[in-house]
């Protein structure tokens, strides 16, 4: 299944830091705040946007913003352009 | 009965995924989540719109938008192309 | 008593469905889900809008939009045309 | 004392219904609905308004939308003009 | 003290009308409605607005507009232009 | 430290009046009411504005609006220009 | 890492000033008030914004606008240009 947005949206798909405490230990999912990083996986029409975003880049989203889907069991968010707010270069 | 959308709506027809626990059993549809995937029935007039989308395209729309409606005890939703957040392409 | 309907509004007669239970019984109107269904009875001005509606149509209307009216005992709806979600074609 | 609405406004009065109960008694005010009928009885400017309305005519008009005001004791209300529903012709 | 109203303001001082009961008593401010009638002390830059006002204008205003203020003692509004609803010509 | 707003706002300080009961006695701040008058300390870019305000006017604010700043232990505002209402000229 | 703020954003760190009761006891972070003071760190596009902000600049930011993000253990915030109220000048 391929999921192609619409209009000046994007399909991103969250990444999930790992935390640990200061003793090392690896916190659950529900200990840990709402990621705010994510890869774009697909773009949508972002012709009227000046912004520029290709696949596979790194990018932080507002939180809350978008909506979540599931793909094959994957967590996926369908965002608009707009709710990007930085891009993250290594 | 023919249900015709007006503007920039479309009919669409809602896919209520099975979904079974791990064990195997089909959930009853009270224990599932509200499904945002859909096929396109009937297309009003998108002409200013800048998104191509045809009678028999599968889509992902915004949970909660729209109007649900039954013809002949099916449900629909009435929904502004700009809730449909993305197609599905398989 | 003629109502004629201002700017881009709509005077709409609701058609109430009978529904009957499986076992063939007519609920009583509040058992009943507030009907979506409705007849033109009249038409505004509707140049500024890229609608085709007329007198006679059968149309589907956003539920608790428009303003409800009594013409003679009988209950009516002044709803504005970008509220008409749908036209209904036998 | 004359009022003169300033811009796309009106002045309106209220015409409250007689209603009689099936058993042919006059409710008193409190028990009956807010009208929503009016006559017209002053016009500001409605140069940038489309609609036609002069003074005499019936109206319409939308339910707790307006200013009501008391003119040597009478109840008028004045009020935008876009929230005239429609005309009354008899 | 002489306060200049910015941009498409007015500056307008309430009339508070005496109201007395039918047996003549005259009731305390706590006891009255709040005014709507107020006297046009200064006016700001009305240039883009289509309305003539002018400084000793008694108008009607839309109750609860406005930024109440105090000069020397004495009640006034800094209020909108397009809060005033009606001019009153005696 | 100088603090030079940005875009169409200005830097204002309240003025605190004194306010004294009928017997004579000062009333600490906390029984007095929120300042509305302030002096314009400075001016961002107004060009945009077709209100003439200089540093030293002293203006009415709108109560509530505008967000508080401590300079050196000082209260200031940096508040809109459409939130100053009206200029005091003595 | 290096995050690029997109569109008519900033990406600023907020400065925390030492705060100090008048016996000298410096108050731990509770006890303090949200800071408003930042540095500019990186700049997205203001071609369209009329406001000079450049990476080094000390701005004051409306409290509670822009969206809170660590880097590396370092806190910072994304912003939009129209929330920096004012420069600061030493």
């Amino acid at each position: 299944m391929k999921v192609r947005p619409l209009g000046a949206r994007l399909l991103i798909k969250p990444i999930q830091e790992e935390k640990r405490t200061e003793g090392g230990i690896v916190l659950p999912d529900t200990a840990k705040e709402k990621p705010m990083k994510a890869e774009v996986v697909a773009v949508g029409n972002l012709e009227d946007s000046d912004v520029d975003i290709v696949v596979g880049d790194k990018v932080i989203f507002s939180k809350y913003s978008g909506t979540e889907i599931k793909i094959e069991d994957d967590d996926y968010i369908i965002i608009d352009v707009e709710d990007i707010l930085a891009k993250i270069e290594d």
